[in-house]
């Protein structure tokens, strides 16, 4: 069993970038320029958030932090949107999800320029990813794609099982693997909560993506003998062994499952880690307009 | 064995469609619209405009069919779409597919309006589908979709394999039928020509869909006993066995598929007649203002 080592991988990665930022303004490039938005003080959003802006700062990114208190208005968000489209100091918006239930997500996403949308979460990044046109990945579907072309995986031919179908990872990574390319060509089944024999299905699979959000869900008895479990799970729940009280748990029983994988991603320090370094590399896309004028 | 009959079909959605349109004109509604531009003079498109046409006027929608030669540029058909884009009084708006490889598909495609992009092939309306927005559906997955609706076939927890990555066909298929709701809940697994087994994951399926355009490729000892079968493949081969020099074929082996099957789908008289029809209740959606205004 290998780990897949998220930590190392995105301080890699993370230097690429710094050096690419760096080239990028010696020869006359702007300071990438990420703007965020949170809203509310959720803790975990608040630590994604801390954990993009430092981020930022560590390969030469300029971030803005905007914040709004949990009941503001959708028309004063969406003005905000609007002014920071308009901006040409800013090359990437993101909006921190979710966002309080007054408020509509999906109207959020459409309102940011898809041109800035560095989170590709705009219907335009989604159907142009489908049809395989350039356009902001969004981070952890291309986080996914990153550690396995990183660790030189196999997936063309490879039986392929995507458990969860949220709009941002699900759905997303099954489209990406089952594509022309690589990583892609793999035979993708997206499986979710109305699958009847998960276990059969999952347990089949040369590449296993859990993707639930559901601590603990994929057990030994799911995983294939010499399977790549790549585990996308990050709850936050509660400790009393850690400082802050918390700690992070994947979706995958790691002590029992890792003995049988060729490769697996622990959490924390796999898939997380890599979600963010995609971000970064959105940002500075849109900084060199390599995708949208 | 229980066919589903797309002719049936159609003509009973047709009637639906056509007492909706006068229904909409009667309460002071425009006539709906579709305006369709065929390039060149391939044989296979000229006869699927033709239908597009003809369905229009069974149905009380008023149709142009707007013609350019094969080596028109891309600059003119661009000008024209967006002529187009900017007529009120034109709801929707297909180029039919393919088009000539002096031409890039996509530029075309981003160029048609959203809001009139009746065949649901831009990416806003491809983006919407897979997160689950209001949008245009394109025109066979909705035909598709719309066959199983009709027979009240199940799908919840089924197991559905999708043959071919289409961007037209497979691919949004695969997302639809495996999104929440009814027609969806379903396991999907999309495979396509790096699949290895495919025999053996086809045999598996409840609900097998075949999108390849391979003539007679699914055999019987690819389906199991009781599967539902949907054959999308409309290849034209020459035969001298009808009039015209020409018959329409499927991907599936009818004959020895057919008496393994609990449904399965004629061609022709399946799915492709749904997809007109597909088309002209996008139309109507486009003329109400449905889903943008």
């Amino acid at each position: 069993m290998q780990l897949l080592d998220g930590r190392k991988l995105a301080e890699e990665i993370k230097k690429e970038i710094a050096d690419e930022v760096s080239a990028f303004k010696a020869t006359g490039g702007k300071t990438p320029h990420l703007a965020a938005i949170l809203v509310g003080h959720d803790a975990a959003s608040e630590s994604y958030v801390a954990g993009k802006v430092k981020a930022c700062a560590e390969v030469g990114i300029r971030s803005t932090l905007i914040r709004f208190e949990e009941n503001i208005e959708e028309n004063i968000l969406i003005e905000k949107i609007t002014e920071i489209n308009e901006n040409n100091d800013i090359d990437g918006l993101i909006v921190q999800l979710p966002l309080p239930g007054h408020i509509s997500e999906n109207r959020i996403i459409e309102t940011i320029a898809v041109n800035k949308d560095v989170d590709g979460f705009h219907p335009v990044n989604i159907g142009r990813m489908v049809i395989g046109m350039p356009c902001y990945i969004s981070a952890t579907p291309a986080g996914i794609l990153e550690i396995l072309r990183r660790y030189n995986i196999r997936t063309e031919g490879k039986l392929c099982v995507v458990v969860g179908r949220s709009n941002i990872v699900g759905k997303p990574v099954s489209i990406l693997l089952s594509q022309k390319g690589y990583p892609g060509n793999a035979t993708v089944t997206l499986c979710h909560s109305k699958t009847i024999n998960l276990k059969e299905i999952a347990s089949k699979a040369d590449i296993l993506i859990a993707a639930m959000g559901q601590p603990g869900f994929i057990k030994a008895d799911m995983v294939k003998e010499g399977a790549v479990v790549i585990d996308v799970g990050i709850t936050r729940i509660k400790s009393d062994k850690t400082k802050s009280g918390w700690k992070l748990t994947g979706d995958v029983q790691f002590d029992e499952v890792a003995p049988k994988c060729s490769y697996i991603t622990p959490v924390p320090g796999g898939v997380g880690l890599l979600t963010v370094v995609s971000l970064l590399k959105n940002t500075l896309l849109a900084a060199k307009k390599s995708i949208y004028n």
